[in-house]
């Protein structure tokens, strides 16, 4: 053990040693998992899971272990009794605290229980998905549940389990009050989806014409300098299923996935993952390698990713800028078309099976049934045999459509078996939280629709930079919200969103 | 300090766990490297430094703790006692205790100071190739050279700091042996260039025909195939530079550089770095994370690369399997090239200035060229300041040319900004190794032609597996040579190779 930090410049210099060890731990394991996806070959497994581990285990052990909590003891007196003044290194004791305590909460037995539990019900999911076989997965689902449910209680054991979860992917976040915000959405998004499914659809072929993958590679770039990400500090690479990581200050990447007959999934793919890397960009570079390096929580990750792909990307003003690129990459398919076609191509909302290939409006519905099935799951109403019938009654009443098999039900998403329960309302807030800045956007300033339409998104980025992007991990989602909006979450917005959006393209 | 290991069994295991700890931070440092090369964004430098840094720091640590002396001086003696009578055990311990005993010549303030020179060296090498400035890099040859000679002493300040460097990178080999090899190639190559320089060389145009990305790309794969790459243990990516590296069993990697007027470069930069990459994928698996895994020496895996590259893929017998393969993706280009026109286009031996783009014939005349001037920098005969006289005096000598800049001189190479002296005779032993296994494989009932004109290599693949590829850094690269060859290295057999080839080629 060494000797404890003796004076404040001594402690402010060991933490910050701390912070920067944990940080690299964690950067390698973010290159080593992106290698993994991107380019590593399938034998390469075995070796990157010991990779992983080792650096899990080491990390683990780095944040819990007797010297790091000493230095926390130290540096939360610190702030305490005013010796330690500077605002930034206030926020990465608090952080890092709070960061310890969760870890520190389960024990290496369980948490090593857990990984395996994860690896090995991740890989029956993999098969179960390919054979659309609802059986051989179905333990797995009690078994993840009850070891989260323990979980949940050794990070707090006063709180429902499940409110727990939702706060560790969305702080501040409880099962109260998404229910109530489900309530609201519901009210609007359901009947909207049945009134449109009454008017006629567009006319689209060219959503589905052939443009070659070198096409679509370097069209991709085009789209991501249009979000606005430094090049220098980015890069593209392509995997089964598009993701993003922010891994350092100075890089932020995105991947991607080619279907050389569906251009648009590439297109709205890069924009979605663009707009989580350059949230990454833009954290206050003072923040690298620190605590307070990264996204915040998921919810507002996605905010900032939907906001680009949706509330800014598949609105009429961006068409412009749009077409534009799409012309000059695959001027054969799109040379005749209209802004206005292209809008209406890109908005088409019709009830659909899978969730990530679901239209804006529809979207929240395939998070309500998921979110139903997890609160019955920790609730003890249901157990994993009653999902596919839940699934059905769900799918049927919210979408109006019939599961025809678990690959397109209740095994299409890689979450469960990944342990992530409570994690799906993210994607809903994310939407929610778009539909909120545009007013405040509006009141700050800044004309959305005329940036959009000029294809110079500089103005908005200025105000996401300003409220949300620099500040990192250094305030939590509600704090952002009220700050950024002059008030908390209020689905209210969302729902007005949709029906003036979805309204004016179905003339309803 | 842990307890010593009491029993052998749990001396084995604390080796192994030691063992395992240090390819998992080699592992680490490779992937992280590897995604610098190929994916990761300019400003991503910085962090990837800093976590390499982190690494070699705690892979040196861990290396020479006396946790890891203490063990390594207990395996020695179980193994003098006669305690630990396992043969591969006993190697792993060899080696390990040879890595830590070098690795701790060095003093950590020594090694921090190498590596940051290196790494000014290296950024100002870069800008000054660009730039063909070779002053600005001058000041930086005589400060490497100062760093290494101090860096073989400390390694073993008996010898010669050259022979010392040597035996870095090629164990055994020593200076007035390596004289003696380039005494006998000189003779043998330089008449010979002489004697073609008079013949008309062949019509190629083919060789320059426009052959697009994408087919560049697929084709390679085929390639990688023919070699005989587990394809599900190996991946391929693109970089500035081909290289290729093994990361774990399992996972062996192919990169190339693709010029679409030059589809050649690509087809012998992807046979090249195959060669090497199936080396390190036919390690004995029972070598796994430990100090054993891996290829022996450069020059031994330079042999394995320049036996698929040159001794095969530029053999008669391979133009069929080879002409296949192109005509398979580039039909409009290779359709009417016969197996005669394709074998005399890539034999086209003449001189050239920069070494990586050479024939197979004048290769050895470059090496010589650097290998004089690193002897003479090393015994002081020569100061940095000397190079591009001597470089010119020596490159008219050899190849009866004249430098035109430093770029396309001096400056060409990146092995000595990255502290690399004594590196480059590996190149030119790798290419004599081979020339002395043919008449091994011949002997050993192994037919090369046939085994190239059929297109399925793997009877030549068993011999190479058996004789060289499953040892890993069990024996040392004499040892691999004798026991191939049933004699030590004798350039004999190359310099008769290269007569017996080229003579052919250009009728003298």
């Amino acid at each position: 053990m060494e000797a404890p930090s003796s004076t404040p410049d001594q402690l402010t210099s060991d933490l910050r040693a701390l912070e920067r060890e944990l940080w690299t731990q964690e950067y390698l394991m973010k290159i080593s998992e992106f290698d993994g996806a991107t380019v590593a070959p399938e034998k390469g497994a075995a070796a990157r899971g010991e990779a992983l581990g080792y650096l899990a285990a080491k990390n683990h052990a780095l944040l819990t272990g007797e010297r790091a909590q000493e230095l926390v003891r130290a540096g939360e007196a610190a702030v305490e009794r005013g010796d330690i003044t500077d605002a930034q290194l206030a926020d990465e004791i608090r952080v890092l605290a709070r960061d310890q305590r969760e870890a520190q909460a389960i024990p290496e037995e369980d948490e090593v229980a857990f990984t395996r539990l994860v690896c090995e019900a991740d890989a029956v999911w993999h098969k179960a998905k390919n054979a659309s076989d609802w059986e051989s997965f179905e333990p797995y689902i009690d078994r993840l549940v009850a070891a989260i449910k323990r979980r949940a209680e050794l990070i707090d054991p006063d709180r429902d389990p499940y409110d727990v979860m939702l706060d560790q992917y969305e702080r501040g976040l409880t099962a109260a009050q998404f229910d109530a915000f489900c309530t609201e959405v519901r009210g609007t998004v359901v009947p909207l989806v049945a009134e449109i499914g009454e008017r006629p659809q567009p006319e689209a072929a060219f959503l589905n014409a052939h443009v070659p993958e070198g096409v679509q590679r370097s069209l991709s770039y085009d789209l991501m300098r249009l979000v606005g990400l430094d090049m220098e500090a980015s890069a593209l690479a392509f995997t089964e299923h598009p993701f993003s990581e922010g891994f350092a200050s100075g890089d932020a990447r995105v991947t991607t996935h080619i279907f050389e007959d569906n251009l648009m999934s590439n297109v709205y793919s890069v924009i979605h993952e663009a707009g989580h890397a350059i949230y990454e960009q833009n954290v206050d570079p003072a923040y690298a390698c620190t605590r307070l390096e990264g996204g915040t929580s998921l919810g507002i990750h996605e905010s900032q990713s939907r906001l680009f792909e949706n509330t800014i990307g598949r609105s009429r003003a961006f068409m412009g800028p749009l077409l534009r690129v799409l012309r000059a990459h695959a001027p054969e398919v799109y040379g005749q078309v209209s802004e206005d076609e292209l809008y209406r191509a890109v908005n088409i909302a019709q009830p659909s099976l899978i969730r990530t290939e679901a239209d804006e409006l529809t979207y929240p519905l395939h998070i309500m049934i998921r979110y139903e099935i997890e609160r019955e799951l920790f609730s003890g109403e249901a157990r994993a045999c009653d999902i596919p019938r839940r699934w059905a009654d769900l799918t049927r009443h919210y979408l109006g459509l019939e599961v025809p098999d678990h690959a397109r039900g209740a095994l299409q998403d890689t979450h469960w078996s990944g342990g992530s329960f409570g994690y799906f309302p993210t994607y809903a807030l994310g939407s929610a939280y778009d539909a909120q800045f545009l007013p405040a956007l509006e009141r700050d300033g800044v004309d959305v629709d005329a940036a959009a339409a000029s294809g110079d998104l500089a103005p908005v980025r200025a105000w996401l930079c300003e409220k949300i992007w620099r500040h990192g991990r250094a305030k939590d989602a509600p704090e952002l919200i009220q700050a950024a909006c002059g008030a908390p979450l209020d689905a209210g917005f969302y729902c007005d969103y949709l029906k003036r959006k979805f309204g004016e393209l179905y003339g309803l």
